[in-house]
C-alpha cells in the first residue's frame, strides 16, 4: 500500500504556520530535522534511499536551499546526530570514503561542491555525532575493532580521543557535551554497569581543585574529571559474564562464546544455544559486560551460548553493511553456521569446552527471531530447535523504509522478497519451533507470526505459538520477561531432549 | 457491560412501521417470534430467565396481549419451534411437568388459566416442534433413551409415532411436514449417512399406486412412503464406527466407547482419549453412526476413545439439565472422571480392551475445550494431556443469555463464576496443554484463549497455543480441519509419550 505522505511545517508561537517546500516527489522521506543557531536544517531521501539531500530552510517563508546532495549505488545511511551546524556556520555531516563512514565539518560551499575533505581517517567508522558544542564536534566511532565504541572530539582541525579509561582501552563509550562540560559514560568487559564521569576543561586550577573527584587526566584533551555520577542500578543476579571473544571463520566474524559459570572443561558435554540478532543496525558483540547478562543466564542453565555478528551488522564499514543488499536471509544464516563451526573448532583445539553439535538451539528476537526461524527451516542439519521472538516472516509486511533499503521495491524485486522471507519454507519444518509474539507489537506486527503459523498449519507442521497479550515489540513487563526466559529454557530442554537441570 | 437493547417492529410493504410494545423492563429478551395465520406471536423472557411471557401481537397497532406466563425456579427453556398456532387457533407450547418437557396444544383460555393438560406423557422429553400443519403438530422427542430421538405427530387428541424404521427402532430422526406431505430423515447406528423418505397420507389407492416406491407402512399413521431422496454425500474415509454403548457409573452416564478398527483384545494396551462436549444443549452420545466418525478416526490412530454425556446435557429431562445450576465446572468434570472409571472397569470385566490409565488425554471444542482445559488443570491425577479447542476460560466473557441461565448475574454470584472459570487454576497446570482458537471466533472470542495463555505465562507454566487465522468458532476450512486433526494426534503422541504410529 502507499506510504504515508509526510509534510513539514514551521509553527510560530504567534500561531503562524509556514509550510516547508521541497521536492517531495524526488525525496519523499524526511530523514532528519534539526534547528540550530542558523535556523532549521533537514535531510530528505528518495524512496530508493540512493539519493539524499541536505536542505537549509528559511523559517520566514519555508523555502529551502540545497546544501549538499549525496548518492550511493545501494543506499545512504542516516547517521544519528547529523545534519548539524556550528555557530560559525560549518555544517556537520558524514560521507563514505574508502568503505569508511567519515566525518565532514565544512563550510557550506565546500560541502556543496564536494571539495570538503573528511576530518576523520580511513578505518575510523563514525557511528554517531553526539554533540556540537561551539566549534567542538563530539562523536562516537569504532576504530579498528567494531566491538569497541569510543568518543572523539574534533575542533579546529584537531582530533582527540575523550576517555577516562580506568579499565584500560576498549569498551563502549558515549558522551554528551554542552557549554564545555562533558558527561561521559563508559561500559566495559571489566565490570557490569555503567561508569559516568563529568569532565570540564582545566580553566582555573584554584576553582577546580575543590571539585576534583578523580585525578585521571583525560586523554588528549584539556579536560579533567570533576565529578562521578553514582549508579544505583540493581546488581545483576548473574555474576560477571564468562565471555571468550573470537574472530570466527574466514570472515573474522566477531563472536562471543559464553560458558556456564560453573563449567569445568572435560567434565560434561554442553548443548549449544546460538543467541544472535544478526541484522542491520544492531550489534550484539560489544566490549560491554552488560551485553551478555541474558546470554550468561542461559549459559548457566547448561548451554554453551554463542553470539555472533554476521554480515550486515554495524561497525565494520559500509561494504560489510552493504553485503546483504538483495538478500536478508542467506548471508545472515551462513554466518551463524560459520560462527558455530569456528567456535566448535576453537573449543576443541583449546580444550575450552566440549560442545554437543547434535543439540544446537537458536533463539532471537525481531531480526534475530526471523533468523532463528530461518535457521530451523533451512538448516535443520545444523539447528535442532528454534525460538523465534517477534519474527519478521514476510518482508512485504515490514516497514517500507527499512525493508526497501535492503531489498528494493517489492514490485521491482519480488524474488529478493521471496528468498528473504519464511512463508514458502513452512512445509519444510522438521525441527521444534516456538514462535513468541506480542499481540500489541506495532513494529513487527502480529500478522508476521500468524502468517507463519497459518502456513505451518496449512502444511501440517507442528509448532508452538506463545501470544503475549498487551505486549509490544519488547516484553518489558517484568513478570512476562522473567517467565519468557524460563519457558524458553523449558522448550529447549524438551526440544533438544536434555536432562532436567540439577536442583541448586 | 450492558446487554444490547432489543426492539421489535412490524414493517408493512407500504412502508409503514409499527413498533411492538411490551414490558421490556420485566422481559428484555425476545426469545422467539413467529407469524402464523392469526398474526404475529412472540415469547419474551426476564433477564434471569425465570419468567417467560407468550404474547399475541395486534399487527395493526403493535399492542400485545398475554397468552401465557411461565415461571421456573432455575430457568425456562426456549424450545425450538414454539410458540406456534394451528389455523383453528390452538396454541402450541411446552411445559415442564414431573421433570418432563411436555407438549401443550390448547385453546388460549386454557393456556392462560393453566388448565391446559399436556398432550404428551411423562417420560417423553419433547426436544423440538418440527411443523404445525393444519391441526397436526409434528415434534421430535426422546422417550426413555436420550440417545434416540424420534418423530411423533399429534392431532385431535391422537399421538402417533412417525417412523419408517428400516433398521429397527432407535436412531436420530427428524422431519418437516406441510400440506399433508412429510419429508422424513433418519440416521442410525446401522449405517453412516442419512436416509430420507417422502411420506403422504393414503387418500386414494388408485393414484398412490403409481407413485409407491416403498411398501413400508408408516407406524401409527395413515401415511405411506411415496419417494426416496437419494444421498450423494461422500463416503467417510473411516469405516463403520466400532462403538460400544454403556450406561456408566451410578449416574448411568450415556457413554460410547470407540475402539480402533484394527484392534484385537489381548494384544496391545491402548492409551485413552476422552472426547466430550459435556455442556448444555449438545449431546454427543446419540444413536447415529455419523456422530462417531471423528472419534473413530482418532481411535484408528491408536486410542480407546470415550465419549460421555454428563449432567447438563439434553434429552434426560429438566432435572438432569438443571443439576449444573451454579456450577459449570465440577459436575461436568466429575462425570468425565466417573465415565472413564466405569469404561475401564467394563473393558476389564468384559475383556473388551486393555486401557492404559496412565496415558489419558482429553480433547474438546467450545464447552468441550473448556472441559479439557479444566480436566488437566484440576484432575492431573486422571488426565495427562489436554487439547482445548476454542475454550471458554472465563465465563464473565461469554454470552450473557447463555451464561446467566446457569450462573446468574456475575455481580450477584461472583463465586459461581470464579469456580466455573479456569484463570485462577492456571498456576496449577502440570500437564501438557494445547490451546487452539480461531482468531475470527465471534462466539467464544479469542480473548478467552489469550487470557488463559497470559495467566499461564504469568505463572510460568509452559503450554502451546495454535491461533487459527481467519477461522471462526468452527474450523470449516477443509485443509485447516484436516491438519488440526493431524496436529492433535502429534501433540497427544508427544505429550503422552506414545510410540510413533505403525506405517500403514
Amino acid at each position: 500500500t502507499a506510504n504515508a505522505a509526510v509534510s513539514l511545517l514551521v509553527a510560530g508561537l504567534d500561531g503562524s504556520v509556514v509550510p516547508v517546500a521541497w521536492d517531495a516527489d524526488a525525496c519523499p522521506y524526511l530523514a532528519a530535522a534539526d534547528w540550530d543557531a542558523l535556523g532549521p536544517i533537514i535531510a530528505v531521501q528518495s524512496r530508493d534511499q540512493r539519493l539524499m539531500r541536505l536542505l537549509a530552510i528559511d523559517a520566514a517563508n519555508g523555502q529551502t536551499s540545497l546544501l549538499r546532495e549525496d548518492t550511493n549505488p545501494h543506499w545512504l545511511d542516516i547517521v544519528p546526530g547529523v545534519p548539524a551546524r556550528t555557530p560559525g556556520g560549518k555544517v556537520v555531516w558524514t560521507t563514505i570514503v574508502d568503505g569508511t563512514t567519515r566525518l565532514l565539518v565544512a563550510d557550506p560551499a565546500e560541502l556543496a561542491d564536494g571539495s570538503a575533505a573528511p576530518v576523520t581517517p580511513a578505518g575510523m567508522q563514525v557511528r554517531s555525532v553526539l554533540s556540537v558544542d561551539g566549534d567542538t564536534v563530539l562523536f562516537a566511532a569504532s576504530w579498528g575493532e567494531p566491538a569497541d565504541i569510543g568518543v572523539w572530539a574534533y575542533s579546529s582541525g584537531e582530533l582527540a580521543r575523550v576517555s577516562i579509561e580506568p579499565d584500560g582501552p576498549g569498551g563502549v563509550h558515549t558522551a554528551v557535551r554542552s557549554g564545555g562540560t562533558t558527561v561521559f559514560t563508559a561500559k566495559s568487559m571489566a565490570r557490569t554497569g555503567a561508569m559516568t564521569r563529568v569532565l570540564r576543561p582545566v580553566v582555573d586550577q584554584h576553582v577546580v581543585d575543590q571539585h576534583v573527584v578523580d585525578q585521571h587526566a583525560v586523554d588528549g584533551t584539556a579536560d579533567e574529571v570533576v565529578a562521578t555520577i553514582g549508579s544505583l542500578a540493581e546488581r545483576p543476579i548473574v555474576g560477571e559474564p564468562r565471555v571468550t571473544f573470537l574472530r570466527a571463520g574466514r570472515r573474522q566474524l566477531r563472536t562471543a562464546l559464553i560458558l556456564p559459570s560453573w563449567y569445568e572443561p572435560g567434565t560434561v558435554t554442553l548443548p549449544v544455544l546460538m543467541d544472535p540478532y544478526g541484522g542491520p543496525h544492531s550489534q550484539r558483540v560489544t566490549a560491554s559486560a552488560d551485553a551478555y547478562l541474558s546470554s550468561q543466564w542461559f549459559a548457566d542453565q547448561g548451554f554453551a551460548v554463542i553470539v555472533a555478528d554476521g554480515r550486515g551488522t554495524p561497525g565494520r564499514g559500509s561494504d560489510w553493511e552493504r553485503s546483504i543488499a538483495g538478500d536478508l536471509a542467506s548471508p545472515a544464516l551462513d554466518d551463524q553456521v560459520d560462527a558455530l563451526a569456528a567456535v566448535a573448532e576453537h573449543c576443541e583445539r583449546e580444550r575450552l569446552a566440549d560442545l554437543d553439535l547434535a543439540k544446537v538451539g537458536i533463539r532471537g528476537w525481531s531480526f534475530g527471531g526471523f533468523l532463528s526461524a530461518l535457521a530451523v527451516l533451512r538448516r535443520p542439519d545444523v539447528f535442532h530447535a528454534g525460538i523465534a521472538g517477534a519474527p519478521v516472516t514476510d518482508w512485504r509486511l515490514y516497514d517500507t523504509h527499512y525493508t526497501e533499503r535492503y531489498l528494493g521495491h517489492p514490485a521491482e524485486n519480488p524474488g529478493d522478497y521471496d528468498r528473504s522471507s519464511l512463508l514458502a519454507d513452512a512445509p519444510k519444518l522438521s525441527r521444534p519451533l516456538m514462535i513468541i509474539h506480542g499481540l500489541a507489537d506495532d513494529n513487527v506486527v502480529i500478522a508476521h507470526a500468524l502468517r507463519l503459523s497459518s502456513a505451518l498449519l496449512a502444511a501440517g507442521r507442528a509448532h508452538s505459538v506463545l501470544p503475549l497479550t498487551g505486549v509490544t515489540h519488547i516484553a518489558s513487563q517484568e513478570d512476562v520477561a522473567e517467565n519468557l526466559l524460563l519457558l524458553q529454557v523449558d522448550f529447549l530442554r524438551s526440544a533438544l531432549d536434555l536432562p532436567s537441570p540439577p536442583t541448586s
